[in-house]
C-alpha cells in the first residue's frame, strides 16, 4: 500500500494504463475467447512489478469497459462485447449537451436503414417470424411499457438478423435513450389514424424483411423514421 | 478499509454501481457540462454512506468510460465524449473473434456513406480545404506512416464536417483498426495505376464535398469503399 502514497497521480495513471495494456496483450497473445479465465490480479501484478492496488484499478477499468468480467468472486474472465459501454458514453454525451437527441437519431437512422436491408438478405425463418411478431405486438393500446418493449425488440431483432454483431451491439446501445423517446413519439400520435399509420409502417418493414426484399425493407424503414421521429430530425439535417 | 473485507464481491459490485449512478445523477441534475468540476470522492462517499474505496472504484470505472476525468491530481471533472471508449470495445471484440474486421468495415462503410453526404451539405470552407488537402496528402510514396495519417485525417475530417459529433466520435473509434488495415490495403495495390486509382477516388470524394454535392460525395465514397476494402467485405455480406 505504500506505493499508493509515494507515486503521484499522473505516474499512477500511466501505471494503470500499462497494467490494462498488459491484460489486453495477454488476451490477444493467448488467443482467448469470451468466458475464458484469466490469471488473477496477483499474478499480473507480480509479472508487471506493480502493486495489487494498481492492478485492481486496472481490472476495474477493464471491467467498466466490459473487456473482462470480474463479478461474483470468480476468477476474472474475458468479457463479451456489450452495447452498454457505448450506451453509457452516449447517454452521458446527451445529458451534458455534447450531443443532441437529433444527432443520436440521425446515427440510428443511418445504421437501421442498413440493418433493414441486411436483415432482408440474411434473416433466418425464426428471425423473420420474431420481427413480424414484434411489429404486431406494437398494437397494444393502454400499455405503454409493453409497446415500448415491442418497439425496442423490433429494432434489435432486425439488427441481430443483419448477421453483423457489431450493428446489433450499436443498436442495443440506443435502448435507454429509446425507452425515453418511444413514449414521447407515440404521445405525439393522438388519433387512431396516426397510430394505425405507425403500426402499418412497422408491419411493412417486417413484411419486406420476411419477403427477402432489401430495397423494400430499406424504403419502409426510411418511411418509418421520417414519420415517427421526423420531427426530432428536422432541425438537425 | 474493513468494508472491503466484510462485504462480499457481489454486494460490493452493486455498491459500486449505485455509486456510479449517483455521480451520473449528480451531473444530470446539476446540468453540468464538460470540464465542470465535481465534488471529490470523500463528499460522494459521505452522501451515499459508502466507503472511500468503493467510491474510488466507482470513479475509476467512470473514468474508464470517460464520463469523468480524474487525471493529474485535480478535482474530478465532467468528461468529454471520446471515441476511445468504443474503440476499446471494438478492438477487444475483434481480438477475441466476437466480431470480424469485415463486420467493422461494413459498419464503417454504412456510416461514412452518410458522413460524406452530410459533409457535402454542412462543411465549412475551411473543412472543405482540409479534406482536399488530406486527399492530396495521400500521394506520398515511400512514407507509409504519413500516408496512413493522411488517410485517417481524410475520413475523420469528413465525419467532423458532417456537423454531427456522434458520427465524428464513432469514426474516430475506428482509428486503431484503420492504422493496421490501411497499410495492408495499400500493399495490395502494387502497380502505379492501382495506386493512382485509389488517389483519384479520394480526390473525387473531396471534390464532391467541396462542390456541395451530396449524391456525388456518397457515390464517390461508395466507389472508394468498394475499391479499397472491397476484398475485406466480400466474404461478409
Amino acid at each position: 500500500m505504500t506505493e499508493m502514497i509515494r507515486v503521484d497521480t499522473a505516474t499512477r495513471g500511466s501505471l494503470v494504463e500499462r497494467a490494462m495494456d498488459m491484460v489486453r496483450d495477454y488476451i490477444e497473445t493467448h488467443d482467448l475467447k469470451v468466458g475464458d479465465t484469466l490469471p488473477g490480479e496477483g499474478s499480473f501484478a507480480a509479472e508487471l512489478g506493480v502493486s495489487r492496488p494498481v492492478m485492481r484499478e486496472a481490472f476495474g477499468a477493464l471491467a467498466a469497459l466490459r473487456l473482462v468480467d470480474v463479478g461474483n468472486g470468480r476468477k476474472p474472465r474475458v468479457g463479451a462485447i456489450d452495447g452498454s459501454v457505448m450506451a453509457a458514453s452516449m447517454g452521458h454525451a446527451v445529458n451534458t449537451a455534447q450531443v443532441s437527441l437529433a444527432h443520436v437519431w440521425e446515427v440510428r437512422r443511418t445504421l437501421e436503414l442498413r440493418t433493414a436491408e441486411l436483415a432482408a438478405q440474411n434473416r433466418s425463418e425464426e428471425q423473420a417470424r420474431a420481427i413480424l411478431s414484434a411489429a404486431h405486438g406494437l398494437s397494444v393500446e393502454h400499455d405503454e411499457e409493453a409497446r415500448t418493449n415491442a418497439d425496442t425488440l423490433f429494432h434489435q431483432t432486425i439488427a441481430a438478423a443483419s448477421g453483423n454483431p457489431l450493428f446489433y451491439q450499436i443498436v442495443r446501445s440506443f435502448e435507454q435513450l429509446m425507452a425515453a423517446a418511444i413514449p414521447k413519439a407515440w404521445s405525439g400520435r393522438t388519433t387512431a389514424e396516426e397510430r394505425e399509420e405507425t403500426l402499418a409502417l412497422h408491419r411493412e418493414v417486417a413484411e419486406a424483411i420476411a419477403a427477402r426484399s432489401p430495397e423494400r425493407a430499406r424504403a419502409a424503414m426510411e418511411s418509418h423514421f421520417a414519420s415517427s421521429i421526423g420531427e426530432m430530425l428536422r432541425d438537425q439535417v
